[in-house]
Formats: structure tokens, sequence, C-alpha cells
């Protein structure tokens, strides 16, 4: 059945548009021919809030709450939470043994991170192996592919390169994994930025009916449509990049375009076209969302058995990479 | 019952008496008064034999038969291998997130080490991460006590200050791990250098009596005797710094001192009183090892109970820093 496909995200609380576009639709997706295990990484959250580690175990909750409701199946694919799974902290040591130092120390991801974030203190042991443990996460399922956004390019080339090492020593046992790259739409939050919890521009996959509708209603525009009767270019406003995401309607777009560039329509009128689209996307995602969230049983349940069952993919290769580096037998 | 006592021992091969008067002797007497947990070290051993892991094995089971054949009793210690528990490498993990990146490359055995071994790699993410396992080890027990050498007061500082950066962000779990110095003998090799395996210089604890014996015939003595009539000096003499540990005779010792002194009696005299007291010493510890050597089947069953004690009690401390950090209840 098609490939066995790792993908992890870190639990930074409820889970908005950009999240739902740019991942979890593709996942849902691949789930269908694909042996799929999807991880929430908590130990890669406690790197970087480890002074304050207090919203993890909220946050990890409202990203799974997110990810039962986007459709991510549990009798499809593997849906867990990485600490649930301790050989995830083994084979982290162990690949760390085959790890170069300077590999780590010359991440550019890392030596940007710690030059551009400069409230958290990132100067850790554990920050510096991030890609460490990230390359046990996908070498511990044996994944063959990994859907990755550009930016994650330089971390699965170094477990890529940990992968080739560590079989170069103990013979053939991780697969190289590919990534799985897919074109990321551009999902601008309401301040035309990047949408991003961190800038405050969100519109989140939870967020009630209303909400989505304030914030869309108050939405960066094309900033030379100061008025009404003004033109505007669609091509410098927001909003139309969230249509070109989430309204399917290749006619109806076509008109809303000429409208705005003739001052044929405001812009009220085509938020209320994006309103609409974005709600019926989200409506069954928000009712699977309101049947977990009063199923607090069953998505224990669910946590329960994704750990099970990626515990026992897990032991089998813990107990090859065991053997190969030759311990003595448990 | 005492204290909660930790020590490690990486599995170098066969165990000489420098191990047998400078650790083993200590630690039979600790565990008869005290809840001790004796570990063996292979990742610890990994991190500088990555590149040739195939002795491992080996010398682990070595260790473990001169462990038992020099007393370590299963009856009265927790004797296991450091990868049969392995929450070793989930409270390394936990552990590295709070140690600062220049603790460790400040540390100054790390520096040392990476100046001076030049025949292996170590610069790899593992090594430098050394005191951090070594902090886990002692931790995941709440070892109170630590039998430690001169050489290793640096990483039990380390550890306290883990321990005490930890509990500061989560809360009192763990006790800050006290040293346990006790006088270390000064134990020569055959060349009057420290006995240690790598400089080919050790008497090994299951060398057969003839070895031992031709070992010592040949052994480095004062170099001012040259000849039979030539008067020796004790003080400048190795052989006399192994009566000192192993011979409990003073009336003896004072009489064979005297008799180099004055040329009295020859340096193969002296010997064979040593070799006497050694093997005193070593007769009921080689016929232990005899006995274990012939039932690997109670040796198997001694290192699984002992994993099996140690995984309680680190299962249940790694429940309370999983609580403590605060991720989803498994």
């Amino acid at each position: 059945m098609g490939k066995r496909i790792f993908s992890g995200m870190r639990p930074t609380g409820r889970l908005h548009l950009g999240h739902l576009a740019g991942a979890l639709t593709n996942w849902v997706k691949l789930q269908d021919d694909n042996e799929c295990f999807y991880c929430i990484v908590d130990w890669h959250a406690l790197m970087s809030d480890y002074a304050d580690s207090s919203k993890i175990k909220s946050n990890c909750k409202e990203v799974f709450l997110d990810w039962l409701a986007a459709g991510l199946d549990p009798e499809k694919a593997t849906i867990f939470i990485q600490s649930h799974v301790p050989y995830h902290t083994e084979l982290h040591l162990a690949l760390s043994m085959v790890t170069p130092l300077g590999w780590l120390e010359r991440n550019p991801t890392y030596k940007d991170q710690i030059l551009n974030i400069q409230n958290k203190d990132l100067s850790t042991y554990a920050f510096l192996g991030y890609p460490v443990l990230m390359a046990a996460d996908i070498l511990l399922y044996k994944g063959e592919a990994v859907p990755v956004g550009e930016d994650q390019t330089a971390h699965l080339e170094l477990t890529r390169e940990i992968a080739r090492r560590f079989n170069n020593f103990y013979g053939d046992i991780f697969p190289e994994p590919e990534g799985l790259f897919t074109e990321t739409p551009k999902v601008p939050g309401t301040d035309g930025r990047k949408m991003s919890k961190s800038y405050g521009n969100s519109i989140d996959i939870a967020d009630e009916p209303e909400v989505i509708w304030e914030k869309l209603r108050t939405m960066m525009t094309d900033p030379a449509r100061e008025r009404r009767k003004d033109p505007g270019d669609p091509a410098k406003c927001p909003v139309w990049d969230l249509h070109k995401v989430f309204n399917k309607n290749a006619a109806e777009k076509e008109s809303l375009a000429e409208g705005c560039r003739t001052a044929g329509i405001g812009c009220v009128e085509c938020k209320k076209s994006l309103y609409g689209h974005v709600m019926t996307l989200l409506e069954p995602i928000q009712q699977r969302r309101a049947y977990y969230e009063t199923h607090g049983d069953e998505v224990t349940d669910i946590l329960r058995e994704g750990a099970k069952v990626a515990k026992e993919v897990a032991a089998k290769t813990m107990s090859e990479v065991v053997e190969a580096i030759g311990f003595v037998e448990r």
C-alpha cells in the first residue's frame, strides 16, 4: 500500500487555515493510499518552551482535536504523540553517536534561529540536536517519504545524511527518506503577512463563524483601494490570495476579480463570498471537532491506540538497531 | 537502609587489580548497608567506540562476570546494563532540554579528551553530551551518593548543576547527589605506570595464576637495584606499592622492606610474597568467576532480574518527570 510516510507537527496550539491548506489537506489525501504516521512532536516543543512548559499539554490536545476535525482518520493512519513512544528518545541517542557536531553547528536553520529568536534562550544541548530528534522520528518508522515545506529541506537532508552514516557503520537499517514536496499555497493572515499564530493574524480552524466573519470583514485589502469607488488590483489583495485557495468556483472568481478591477463590487461583497467558501469547507470540520470535544474518552482511546501501534513498529526498528550496534541481548 | 547509591562503569573488557582495589572492593562493602544500583554503561562506551562497536557485547559480559566474581551480589544490589533500561535515554533527552551548551563545551574533561585522544573521532553530538547521560544515569535512580574518583569530580558537579536547574524549572524531583570520595590506593601496573588496559600493563582479575606470576616475576622494581647485592628503596618500587594494597601482614611487610633496603632479600623473594597475597585475594574471586562462566543461564537471569528492578524504579522517576514537564498523560 503506497509508501511509509512520516510527518510531525509541533504543538503550538489551535491550528489555522494556513495549517489546513498547507499541510492537513495533503495529509488527509495521503492516508488513503499510504501507510501514514502522523505525530505531535511534544519533545520538540519542549526544546523551545522548556522554561515555561505549562501550555504543552493543552496545545497537544488542541492540535489533536484539529487533526481529527480536519479528517485525519485513526482507521487509516497512525496518529500519536511523540512522548508516548519512548523509543524516539532511544533512537535519538543512537543516532547522536554518529552525528558529527559540525553538521549541527553549521545547520543554517539552527544558526538562523539562534540569531533571530530573542525572547527565548535556545542555547541548550537539546536544541542543537533538534535535527537529530527529527531524524529519529522519521527513521524510527523507516519513513520513506516525508511531506515537507521548503523551509524543512535542510533538516530532511540532514536526516538522509544521518541515516546514510548510521547504515555505513551498522548495516542497511534505514531507508533514506525522500521529501514529498507539494505546492504550498500562499495563505496570508488578516494583516497580509503569512498567516501565523505568532503574528496574531490567524483564522483558526476552531474559530466561531462570527469570529471568522469579523476577522475577514476587517481584513486588509489592496491598500490603493481606499474608497468604494476606487478600482482595486486582486494581485495586491490578501483576500484575493485566500479566494485562490478556498474558492473553487472559477466563474465566480473571474467575476469578483473583474468587479474589483472596475470598482463594480465593494470589498465587503468579495469578503462575504470568501466567508461562504471558507465556511463550506469548515462546517463539516467544525462539526467533527464539536463531536470530539464532547467525547474526550474516545479521543483518549484514539491516542492510546495510536501510541500502541506506533510502539509496535518502533520496537521492531529499535531491536534491529540494538542488534546491529551489538549490545547485549535484553 | 542507608543511602540510594548509583555507580557505573564503562565496559572496557576484563577488569584488573586496579578496578578491584579502586572501585569494586568499595562497592562490595557499600551494598551491605545501602540501596545500590551498579550499572554497566554501554551507551557511554558506544560514544567512543561507535566506529567499531564489535567488542561492546563481549566486554559487557566480561565486566559482568568480574563484578559477580568480585562479590557484587544480586541479592543485595541491583546490577544491570544501561541499554537494558530505555528510560536512561528518555531522561537524557529531558535533561538535555535544560542543559546550557556552554556547560558542556567548557567542561574541562571534554576539552582534555578532545585534545588528547587522537585515534578516535570524538567530535560527535553524543560525546559532547557525555555528562548529560551520566547525570541521567544517576538521577534516574534518584541517587543520593556516587562513589567517584578524583577524575570524576567535574562530571559529578555537572550532574548536581543539571539536577538543580531541572528542579528549578519543574519542581523538586531530584536530590543533588553527593560524591562518596574514598581513598583510592595507588595501583601501578607491571611497568610502574598506573595500571591500565590501554597501557598493556595490567594484571587482570581473571588471569590464570601462572600468568599472574609471570607478570609479577618480570615486573619493574626500583631501577637503582640492578643486581641482587644492590640495596633497594621500597619507596621507588612499584612492587612495593602493590604490597601496600594487597599485603595485609604488617610484620611481613616491615621485614620485606628492611630486606630490600639492606639487600638482605632479592626481588624475586619479595614478588613471591606479593604473589601469595594477591592469590589469596583472587582465589575465591576466580572460583566464583569459574562458576558463573559455566552457568550462563544464571548470569542471563541475573541480568534480566537486575534490568527488571531497575526499570521499575526508573519508570517511577520518569512518570514524575513527564508529569512535572506537563506532557499529555500516556
